[in-house]
């Protein structure tokens, strides 16, 4: 039997026609076989505020998502060379469960569509942030894609042949990885 | 004719009786003679967002506000080894402006309260951050806070004696700095 | 029967009295049930030329260690807010072999003793060096000590009961890290 | 009378047909009206150590280059997705003047060449190298360069167009930068 891989993906971009959102579209329609990809809605996320006792039901959903995951896809922008605050947002609310409930020990990939840097500084950063939350990234393969170089038509979907091979080399990597670290 | 210098500063934590306000209130009433500062406030502002063709009046006021700053002072937590979303959500909707008109060139301090390593880690991912948007941070002195040593009051008030020299320094810093660069 | 984990300890410290060497020694000499500790010596290891077509015996000599082991401890001061040369150093040469074999998939702690932010600069530029060369550092727990607070004698002995707990920690979740990268 | 600005030049990498010693190559013999740049010749200075007592006289000559130097050229490869030992050495070496007299306050501006991210995510560990030995690095134009796309001849030698303007246009920021920190 195999084993099924229930992943969660974030986008850092809220906007309706991201190319990072048809990023994680893409991957969602090409999961291999034993794996679901689920897409977080962050769009009625708040800030975190520690002031907040009760927080949204939004909030309340995507922590039930976060904790129901075996593994993260973590897509997005490159704001101003660093992490879009919409997707760093979703994991300060996560990181908040007790014991690290949510996050600890899981496997993620990383993936980003920008500039001509593909988003890497912002994946650097992101993945800084994964040690202090325990969150094992992928080391390879790396997703970079350009947002600006017609790997995406106007809707926001990938159209690249050579990126599209490397998600779907990167989502057989996060596969047998979350598997060892279930191990 | 003492040249002035008018400061805008922006905490990352939106909590009523954080430290890191509690940080900015004391930089605002000690700021050296020429310098006045301005503390900004993010809680209405919303996530960036492309599709938002007419920010809200929060958005348009704080553009209006760093606009206006000669230079800017980066307080507030790190989150997860990283920044808070809501100082760098203030900085990615800043840096839309035409030309970079709203930060380039500007100097900048950090400071920061968080745990042992005083916020440090989201202090150099905010670095990385000013290379893009073309905004000079000082390199020395750094001002790193702790948020969980008694350093604050119950209110988030500073009350340290080592810290407060070192804001006061830094603040020292920051008036030469900002001119030295509008020369 | 216990599965061992042969343990490459590398330090970025040349000093003789270093703290660094002290930290490692002190791992040596605790290492858990099954883990061995070999530490490399660095001294007349060459900086990383590609037109050196016959590296020196120190370098070959160190390029069977690494391929030799199943896991690394990666110590050292912290320069300049960044990583030592003398172990950046040794991981450029490591990272020639083909296919990463010395390398690639294997497991990592880091540990490190520096100023007041305990080499924590270092140690997360030492982390994304990892991510190229492909092994994976434990994220949790870190190990940071300070080189100029009575945690060390004048010959660089670790004395302090907090950090050799520490450097424990670490030893024996670096056995069960190696051992799950393995699987 | 036009200020002059002397700079000194350091390549990270080693080998006789470097590209990145073609890029610095190019950018000494196209110095701006008033600039002069020296490379520094990096061959034969040892790793810092703190038991060395007397530095070699190549060390002693590089100590007096950076003393006599208004600005600076951080030039060099990317390995394993940080900074090359031999240019991190010479700022280590540097950096251990009474007072930080050889560094402090000076201009820089950083180039590179090397893979598909053009040295790009060793430039930002290099920047925060600059934060501690205060020294401040142009924040644009950057310049990254692709070592193997057929932008430098077999010797080395930089023959792109458009890195050519790229490193002029930086050669003419940086000796406005220095001029302006020195007023």
């Amino acid at each position: 039997m195999t084993q099924t891989t229930k992943v969660l993906a974030l986008c850092g971009s809220l906007r309706a026609k991201s190319s990072n959102k048809g990023l994680l579209r893409y991957a969602q329609s090409n999961a291999p076989e034993g794996m679901s990809i689920e897409i977080a809605d962050l769009a009625a996320i708040p800030f975190y505020n520690a002031d907040i006792s009760e927080p949204p039901a939004a909030v309340t959903q995507l922590l039930a998502q976060f904790g129901n995951a075996d593994a993260f896809i973590f897509g997005g922008p490159e704001y101003n060379y660093s992490i879009s605050p919409a997707l760093k947002n979703a994991l300060d609310w996560a990181s908040r469960a007790p014991n690290n409930a949510l996050l600890g020990g899981k496997a993620a990939a990383i993936m980003g569509a920008g500039g001509g840097m593909g988003t890497s500084r912002a994946q650097y950063h992101l993945r800084q942030v994964c040690v202090f939350v325990d969150v094992h990234p992928l080391n390879k393969p790396e997703v970079f894609a350009n947002a600006f170089a017609g790997q995406f038509d106007a809707d926001g979907n990938l159209t690249d042949e050579r990126i599209k091979d490397g998600v779907k080399a990167q989502l057989a990597a996060l596969a047998a990885w979350s598997l060892q670290l279930r191990k």
